[in-house]
């Protein structure tokens, strides 16, 4: 019998990583739920529900709120790929993977990019961006808000965008990590675009990713010369689709948008303070533990991102040898870090669903038996 | 309470439109299976199965064989954005709206491109092809397999491709409502790029689409001057991500994923010979019923496609209500024609497992009311 002739049956894992997260059983329903089509009068009504329980997690009024057809990095490039043509200039702010792949995004776009670089784990201040502001003339900001790289919280989107605004630049925010763990307010903090996905804190299954759009941002859209050369996640046809006469573009990923949905109703049931304030107890309850158990942590406590806690590696502890036995023995999956912190650090997720007293007290428990 | 609120109920439809199709409830089952991580040791596996399973319905050896992590418009985007570089002259080949789509994105992509057209419905000959590639210097020629937006199924792939190939030029077939549903031989016909979509004749949820890339155009592709602008749907990328050892670049779909691979499955199961026979045994038996009910069909007999019927609207009857009666009276979702056949065709699908004699009788019979 070849592999591919058996019945599917992966581990039961218990997802501790920075995503995707354990998907709520009433999710995993929602998704076995048979198909209508993608342009079914039923289906249209399931996405205008999506576009109405999305608003309030990002924070926003804006109409161009909707789910791209595909996982995070596809948000990252529809927000990248539609507001950059060639020969614009972006200041790259990169502090860790993420600010990283942004930047080659923009680059891969055409943009002439500007790198503003910090070590991997900090976290910019504003002077820092109003002094690279003011050295050119940009059109677009790009930073990231959590760090999934490096577990960092970036502060002060308020005034960044208020800073980039004033320099005539539109703010790119990622909040992969972010959205649905912590509050994300686009409107109040004046972000033109912000992106997640829906695998990490909202935990839906990865294959929809978030994305909101303010009206700076769509007016720099409708302003172009030519349309982007990403024709999948050309902005303006995917707004057409979720519109209330939608257009044909491409087939929506059903079942996933059935599952976003449940995801998504998940999160306003408990209610959005609740959830963050069960993410920050729950952050709270591992780094203490770790603290206990003698683990240094990377990030400062006042900038960490409380779905990804990212400890040191203790000295002459192997970082994937301990990885490797938690998933085998317990089946529990951590993430390592990568680039110039690969073998430093841990990256432990207590992202939406995931994030949960028992998860915490089999994790700390399983760790202390090697540290 | 707000529609959003509500449980998640859509209608019982019957899917007979051009895609998705009806999705096997053990395919629904497994993508209701908990989540593992994207880079845990199962889902590697499971994705290559996934490769294994794909590889004798694209008739292919090729290494450089996967799921695309978007529907069938990512799998096009793939195909058209990573072989094209800015300057490069593209013949596109279009008889209804996919190719059409095609050339939109070359040239998006930066191509010079040549347009060879002919009425929607209409196939070409080789030597139609050969003609145009005589009368420039072409690196990539576009064409559909399966027009989903006419029934039109383009004979002769062996002998265009070698005409692409004696020009110098590399052939890009779409083959997303063929796959699975008629034989594709990608080895033995020489095309160089192939991609498809889950939801059509494999019947799997939409969010994953197979694609090929044999040696020549993964050559033309290492041989770029510059990475091309879309990042998420970089192929040498996701290539890495689906070799034995996976580097990240995205977050895959996983639960579609499942879903793919029971999807494959049933297609192994049921053998690919018979499951072609099939579908072809179920056209004919809507051909001759359809024939019965006094409709004529726009595509003639040899080159229709089987999944994919597109009965004429007869003098008086208007196409959109009798489409809209079938959904609200039955359940039945059929398509209506767009573009240049928007009220003279409908678009009745027989894709995978919704090619099943009890939905032919169930819409002869309905339609019969009414015509």
């Amino acid at each position: 019998m070849s592999p591919s002739t058996r019945d599917l049956n992966p581990s039961q894992r218990i997802l501790l990583g920075p995503g995707p997260s354990d998907v709520h059983p009433r999710v995993l329903r929602a998704m076995a739920t048979p198909l209508v089509g993608h342009l079914d009068p039923d289906f249209i009504q399931i996405m205008q529900d999506v576009k109405a329980l999305l608003k309030p997690i990002f924070g926003t009024n804006n109409d161009l709120t909707l789910a791209v057809p595909g996982t995070g990095t596809a948000a990252m490039e529809a927000a990248v790929g539609n507001l950059i043509e060639p020969g614009d200039s972006a200041l790259a702010c990169i502090h860790g993977y993420f600010g990283e792949r942004l930047a080659e995004m923009a680059g891969r776009y055409g943009a002439t990019v500007t790198r503003l670089e910090l070590a991997w784990g900090e976290v910019f201040d504003v002077g820092n961006i109003e002094q690279a502001l003011s050295a050119g003339d940009f059109k677009v900001v790009t930073l990231v808000h959590a760090e999934t790289s490096t577990g960092a919280l970036q502060p002060d989107i308020q005034e960044i965008a208020s800073a980039c605004h004033q320099a005539g630049a539109l703010l790119i925010l990622d909040c992969v990590t972010s959205l649905g763990g912590l509050p994300v307010e686009v409107d109040a903090w004046g972000v033109d675009v912000a992106y997640s996905a829906g695998q990490k804190s909202l935990s839906a299954p990865p294959g929809l990713s978030p994305i909101t759009v303010g009206d700076r941002a769509r007016h720099a859209i409708e302003a172009r010369s030519a349309p982007p050369a990403v024709f999948y996640l050309d902005l303006l046809k995917l707004a057409a689709y979720w519109g209330e006469n939608p257009s044909y573009h491409h087939t929506s990923p059903i079942s996933t948008m059935y599952a976003l949905r449940e995801a998504l109703r998940l999160a306003h049931e408990e209610g959005l303070s609740e959830r963050y304030a069960r993410h920050a107890r729950n952050a709270q309850r591992l780094w203490d533990g770790l603290t206990e158990l003698g683990i240094d942590l990377f990030i400062p406590e006042s900038l960490r991102v409380p779905q990804l806690t990212t400890p040191l590696v203790p000295d002459g502890v192997d970082a994937d040898e301990v990885r490797h036995r938690l998933l085998e023995k317990y089946n529990i999956e951590i993430a390592g870090g990568f680039g110039p912190l690969a073998g430093k650090i841990w990256r432990i997720g207590l992202m939406g669903n995931s994030s949960r007293a028992e998860n915490i007290e089999l994790l700390l428990s399983a760790l202390s038996h090697w540290l």
